[in-house]
């Protein structure tokens, strides 16, 4: 058996999710068939972020195991070759450790959220960024979106689906960056609760806004109510940046492994 | 009568190009079909550069006149309402001076090529840049692409259908950067040939794979012939970023306005 770690692109919007569903195509069933058809077993892929429907990724990490061992670049190109015509791209195949796990053994994830803010509705964007034609004031969100850094029980942006166990995360980083029009955010822990970067960004949307003080929301992160925050940001300007993995040397796990939740 | 400078941004996929034609939609047919849906008023609207099917523009601009005065920001936001759901839209409108003319006023063109140089195919950015799998020598293509710059006669990157009167015409800028996977040129002149950036690139791929040197470039050009080139870079890679003006001082002219041919 040899286990094989990818490393993913792809366009959420076509897709349930990355999670299998009965409702509609997955990305995780589609890289199941594609590696079916080019190895002939039948395998469970496990990726690293449960990506929710419409969410994209340039750094998707999944695993799975083949039974007859394959060169990594023929496993690059022939799932690629298979998955045709998805917006589903493999950047890397490589052979992993057997306890190599793409959910478990991360210890950080990145992700990227767009906005645009500009008058102008979308054109080359759309379906990428979430626009927002009032201007929102930047340096204020950047400077309120810092009183969320660190250990918090995040309920008040946990969507109230979320399976996690605990509500209590660490979060590393959540910056805000301005380029013309385009607004980034890039959010790292090594976990998140469900649709927490997508409520971080709707709920700093009020700052930028003008509507509320970093007070405000820092009194609504320690009111650990759900209905404090404000609203999920549509899922189409996230993206899923990058997963890490410890490379063996000591690595401080702050929160529980189990508890990834979908974004 | 009051003329209208529009800023423009579109995603060319669904397009037969800029310019109204009989065989699908443009983006030039869009513009005045909501103009007069606006308006009430039947123009016509004048594009700086014709882009052609599968072009994309962020920074396209148009002039249109109309017989009753409007505010610019009504024009810009109800525009973009007619637009719906077209990817056409108008980032900013403005009055213009009456002699103020999209095309023929126009001191310079800049046009962006993305190329995506990796193994993987594109997921997320299909349809908006050239995927070459092979290896590309970025630095041996920025250098050849510098004996392009300059006033020459440019028939070996000029398509056969090209309705310009010269095949001269002054190069500005073609500057190539590497940005992790992605490569791209930035080229810049007052006015173009049919096709000419796309035959830059095209040929400077050559370059690139190590088929060519900047000596078989620099000779390609000398024959002034389009059989000495290389071929045709696809259209959904090629960007219109910006179009400039003469701000009123004095602008050196280096070609004759009236030569804009089709990219």
């Amino acid at each position: 058996m040899t286990r094989y770690k990818l490393t993913l692109e792809y366009d959420g919007a076509p897709y349930v999710g990355w999670q299998r569903q009965d409702n509609g195509p997955s990305i995780q069933a589609h890289l199941e068939a594609a590696i079916e058809r080019f190895a002939g077993e039948t395998v469970v892929v496990h990726g690293a972020g449960r990506t929710d429907a419409g969410v994209h990724a340039v750094g998707q990490v999944a695993h799975f195991d083949l039974e007859r061992d394959k060169d990594e670049d023929t496993v690059r190109d022939a799932l690629n070759f298979h998955l045709k015509p998805e917006p589903i791209a493999v950047r890397e195949a490589a052979v992993a450790p057997d306890d190599f796990h793409a959910r478990f053994s991360a210890t950080h994830r990145t992700y990227r959220y767009w906005i645009v803010n500009r008058r102008a509705p979308l054109a080359l964007d759309r379906g990428h960024a979430w626009w927002i034609p009032a201007p929102l004031d930047v340096p204020a969100m950047a400077t309120a979106a810092q009183v969320l850094i660190g250990r918090h029980d995040f309920t008040t942006f946990r969507a109230s689906e979320c399976q996690a166990k605990s509500p209590v995360k660490t979060l590393d980083r959540l910056d805000i960056h301005c380029d013309g029009e385009r607004i980034e955010f890039i959010v790292a822990a090594r976990s998140f609760l469900h649709h927490q970067v997508r409520n971080f960004v709707g709920t700093l949307r009020w700052v930028g806004e003008g509507r509320w003080s970093a007070a405000d929301l820092a009194g609504a992160l320690a009111k650990k109510d759900r209905r404090a925050g404000g609203v999920t940001a549509p899922a189409h300007g996230l993206t899923l940046l990058r997963v890490d993995y410890d490379s063996g040397a000591h690595h401080e796990v702050s929160d529980p492994v189990e508890e990834q939740a979908d974004q």
